[in-house]
């Protein structure tokens, strides 16, 4: 979006990227998901066509350059990304992250200043609350289980939306819903509309410290093709726009794009959207810094 | 979808391919179908998200293989496909099949174990009832009209939804017509819903044997652009999916997913969605085996 | 179309084509439309679905072919432009054009017969009516501000539908909303639907003399993405066929389908949906003749 | 090449194109390729680089459109293709060709007049002499064998250059050898260099009258990736220029440039490197026209 | 190859996979190579042209599938990709394999059963001999110094061949110069010709049991573009073919293809390509199994 | 190249940029070209494999951004550009520059600051030195003609190597051979051999002040396919940087490399192969450089 580069100290919204999918199953290239999107945000400009204000114009905003990643050790990947995130926090800035495969979103979590158990909007086409693959407990179906274990999340101020496509065992879901994570899934998203699935999300979140982790996936292939585990029958980019906006008035505390891969968009409607995705969580997030006094 | 290979006789189900466009009028490609809808079901899981039950729980199901074509001569290749089908018929499974382009449903119909002439449910942007091309009467505009001359079909049990697309001539929709084959264009199927249609066409299948064909180019090309003849303005994977399950309760003796082009689907998503229109069709036909007491 | 080869002065509606893309600011590639648009022309048949009649049996069309644009200097090719479309007025056709970016509209307006200023139905994610860019005034941002100052469009009869996208400056539709002309964003387009603003729309031209311009960004990159400027969150083609559809009863003296751009559409559909655009234009266009006597 | 459009018995040489791939055995898409080399053929300039000339200059050359083809079926297809060719040598014109795959060699070789067997000066990756292909002996694998087999062609005076890649049976080239069809398979050329093997071709043809045909396929896949069977290790472009340059002198009575499949072509090279090889085999033959005092 | 498949106790050569990419600094894909190459594999004809023998005839050879990988955790997936190869060698079948990055060489020669250490002759573009990588030592850029220090290859008897690309530090080719390893530069390689250097990489490995690994990146990305790190100014493929071709009377008991990337091949001639490579790797091992009695 | 940002006085040689494509008479895109090469750069490490030497360490070195361009006005864009190089010579900084097409080398020249005329070392396809287009005098093909009447460059020491393809009239080289400027065709580069051709094009320089322009044409699309005019039959890029390579010695004191079009360049390599040249040429300018003591 042709913005400074600062320090997050010097911000109230520090824009980040993780070009890390070493907790990637199958099809990998969301490290490459960091730089596209800020090519793409070229074509972003800064005033939103509705309300005709720049979230510029409400909060302190910079791109704070790439969180530190090791490409082949996943595990040290995920410690140097906490820590990075710890430093953000400590900074005093509320980080807006581009990914990067979904694990991210558990060393964002672990970085932030600690608390009570934070809530969380889930924008997915999975629930990515899977026990573990391979053996292995950190990657990207795990990171929501792992946080609720790990108390960064309250599961009853959760609610994850759009999900769908064939799973893998028919208890897949029994962790979310033994834990009481609201799960809202396609079909009801689409026969009850956006506004008022939002309505339902505000009103899970509260007045929650809240984190919103957005997944590509959750819009359709046609849409957003370059994603590493595409579902077909998702939601359209407009709606997905919606969603968003329906995120007026939640306190939100961190938010992140994810799972856009490069490799797999050959002509680069996914980072195009990825990288307006960003801009309405910007809009969103400025917003409710203004209320904060920010 | 990963599945094991077997004979005929061992499944109630039978997962085959047939790697044919020599009915293809104009840009070809649809041979290469069956191979990459089987390299995209690698990504489609067992368990379907709304109902949490599995197909394979309910039928004996495996991937049979391909039918003998001749690439270099239709004529050969439609008596090659005719007795595979009669072969996969006599040992007593049900076919669903990966084209090809779409004269092969008529193959596929004169190898079924004769009968009453059966009811078709057709998903498609074309009538397909064309009398010929160039003065040939069997490519891929043409099988039905065959079909129905041939006392394969009932034209009165016969429903064809998501019609569009400029025509060549007035006349081309008479045959359709004076057979009282029920057309249902896309702007009604838009305006009514895929509830109310698929209500009707249930209506109009009764309890009849029934054939269900799907050619992937009902969809719009936004969402499947790999695809021989493709009419802007189709339907979404959403309104797709829910079309086919829409189907539950028909008695279906044979489906087919058609005309999925993989050299004219660069980014996979067209193969991706012809994979997972297999895996809602097998979940109705499963459900139909079940209920036969297969 | 495989359709013939005229002059201007044999027919009723001319088809044309303008190959330039010198007002482009960011991405360029729309020169190559007109022939892009042609290829996939050979895909759209003479009668529609709807009506089973075809504008070919209503007025004389052809394609007359190219106007003159030199590549390497916008200003040249403006006045190039400009007396092209003279003669073609002059010869008593109506042209209907595949652009090019949207700066053509302008020598296109200018080229026609002298009257009244005429009304405009314009469908675009942009209002295009920016006074300058980098100083420059005649660019595919302003074509419609210019048009406005020279008189050629009456602003109390233009409508703009379709409009969204983040904006560089607050004051952008400063203009257009002291003019008068009336802009229906998306969200509005959306919650409305196309039937009641299509209404509006006609209403707005009235009996006036109508230009239509076509920008192909109205449409969503899902479907459209081969265009310099593409915005997530724009309409299907589904619906830009109602839309086209509802200009029936208008009084249209010209059209266009701009901003394809065939280096960024690999699949080509894009330049498919542009050459069914032109097909739905046509046939509004060809009932407008006969209404006249044409 | 912006050629004017003409009829055969207007020219000395004429550009025909035959949209047809009904002898492929594996990927299709030849069909496409009289299309796309015109299109590319736009980049084409008049005249040769290191003879200042221009064909044009010395012969009458024109575009004399498309042969008739019937896409569904291969055996009308080579009827009509056989009927076309004649009357274009009725009229005196020689024929360069666009294909489509290798098959339609047979039906031009059978259109030219009548006369003594000719000689042939094959360029390509696969000797296309098989005897039969899933029983059927008439594809792009066996246009040679027929050719001689019905007199067509003298095998004495036939040779094969370029020929490369794993074939299907250790017995494939026992025709060609017992026919005394010289070969030069790809080591040789590489080896000895385009100017001896040349200067043999020239030995070989004398000054029978010659036909030239030139699979694409020749051309390395690095070169010519757009092409149904792809054989790596094949010569530059560079290289096949200077084959066709090395054609001077010899009587040629036609030419075909075949198995340029536009859909796997994405970046178009093989398109453009198909008309520039049009064009170089146009300038021998002009020469040759020229010779003849055409 | 249209291969049967059979377990590594019923052939003499065993063809295999590994679809791992865990190991990749950059640009990952790797893991979908052996999917492709098999795709493109049928392609590939079994009897060599030069030779006009098949492999086939003369040893046994089947595809015995894909070594176990774990996608999120390269240190586990090292240690089953080790067991798998040990049960390969210890039923008897020397393996080929389609990788994969290159890390996956390393536990290749682990599995091998002990003995004196290899000879390696490995072409490439990167000498893979570095010691870290953001302090990880198993990556795509480290297998070879590994081996050598874990005593799996003997350094006097390794050629490198076809290395070139600017590199990170000064040093890097420290190692293999102090460990007495012999490096052929590109330069080299194309001033004196494949059949020089495959003559002295010939004497280097003499009788000793030799390894071949080859990278595809040794090939120029005009060739094969489909690799993680594509260097510039590299060898055809028909020098490929010569150089392979040239290891025939070395002792080979395992050889890999690797850094084939799928997602960066859009045209699929990476993937043609390796194919093409493990064909005519395996007619030369298939000789050394002749020449052995196998 | 990863490389530091700085102003043009703190460096010897300025990494430029120059977005521009304005004097594009057929398939634009060039203007992404400076961006994509970026991109492409990371994968550009900063020691040449040959020397073991890093330019780093001869030369201070650093990007210095992009020229100001006018996107929509060639003219005015060639006015900015002229300025801002001006900039640059003043600063003492040496440019090496990433376009842009051709055109931007003739501000660049009238950049420079003022001396006796410079020699020109200029590889490419074509000659560059036509009069004018469309009546147009300053476009890609006109660069060259320009700077020697302006007195910019000496025709006397002007070498242009790589020259091909079919031209537009045979008069086309006659302002070139008539000023004396030396041109060498491809037959002649390959029959003489790049050391040869690069011995005689020193020699034309000679110890004068010389300007290096490399339009990536010059090398054969198969291995740059993302140009806006590819000529096929053109060199590789091995042949490429021994070319630049023999640039060693010579007094450059400008550089660039030209008519890179992403657009046009699905696989990326075109860019890579642009950023690896830059590095080449970066190589010689630094050698240079530490010549003169900088």
């Amino acid at each position: 979006m042709r913005l400074p580069v600062a320090r997050p100290d010097e911000v109230d919204i520090a824009l980040l990227g993780i070009p890390f999918d070493g907790g990637t199953t199958n099809r990998t290239g969301a490290r490459h998901g960091p730089r596209e999107i800020r090519n793409q945000s070229s074509l972003v400009r800064p005033f939103h066509h509705t309300s005709l204000t720049s979230p510029y114009d409400l909060a302190g905003i910079a791109d704070c350059g790439d969180a530190p990643v090791n490409p082949v050790d996943p595990a040290d990947s995920i410690e140097r990304i906490t820590g990075f995130y710890h430093e953000v926090a400590a900074a005093g800035a509320i980080p807006l992250t581009a990914g990067g495969d979904h694990l991210i979103t558990l060393p964002i979590l672990r970085g932030l200043l600690r608390g009570a158990p934070r809530a969380l909007i889930h924008f997915d086409a999975h629930s990515d609350t899977y026990d573990e693959f391979f053996g292995n407990r950190y990657n990207h179906g795990t990171p929501f289980r792992r946080a609720v274990e790990e108390g960064l999340l309250d599961p009853k101020r959760m609610v994850q939306i759009g999900l769908r496509g064939a799973i893998s065992d028919a208890a897949n879901f029994d962790f979310a819903k033994a834990e009481g994570i609201r799960m809202i899934f396609i079909e009801e998203l689409m026969a009850r509309g956006v506004a008022d699935v939002m309505a339902e999300a505000r009103e899970i979140a509260g007045a929650a410290e809240t984190y919103v982790s957005f997944d590509i996936d959750i819009i359709d292939p046609a849409f957003a093709p370059g994603t590493g585990t595409p579902e077909i029958g998702g939601i359209t980019t407009f709606q997905a726009q919606a969603l968003v906006r329906g995120l007026a008035g939640v306190d939100i505390v961190g938010a992140d794009v994810v799972e856009v891969s490069p490799p797999l968009d050959p002509s680069g409607i996914t980072a195009l959207t990825g990288a307006t995705m960003m801009f309405e969580l910007l809009c969103v997030m400025a917003q409710a810094t203004a209320r904060r006094g920010g």
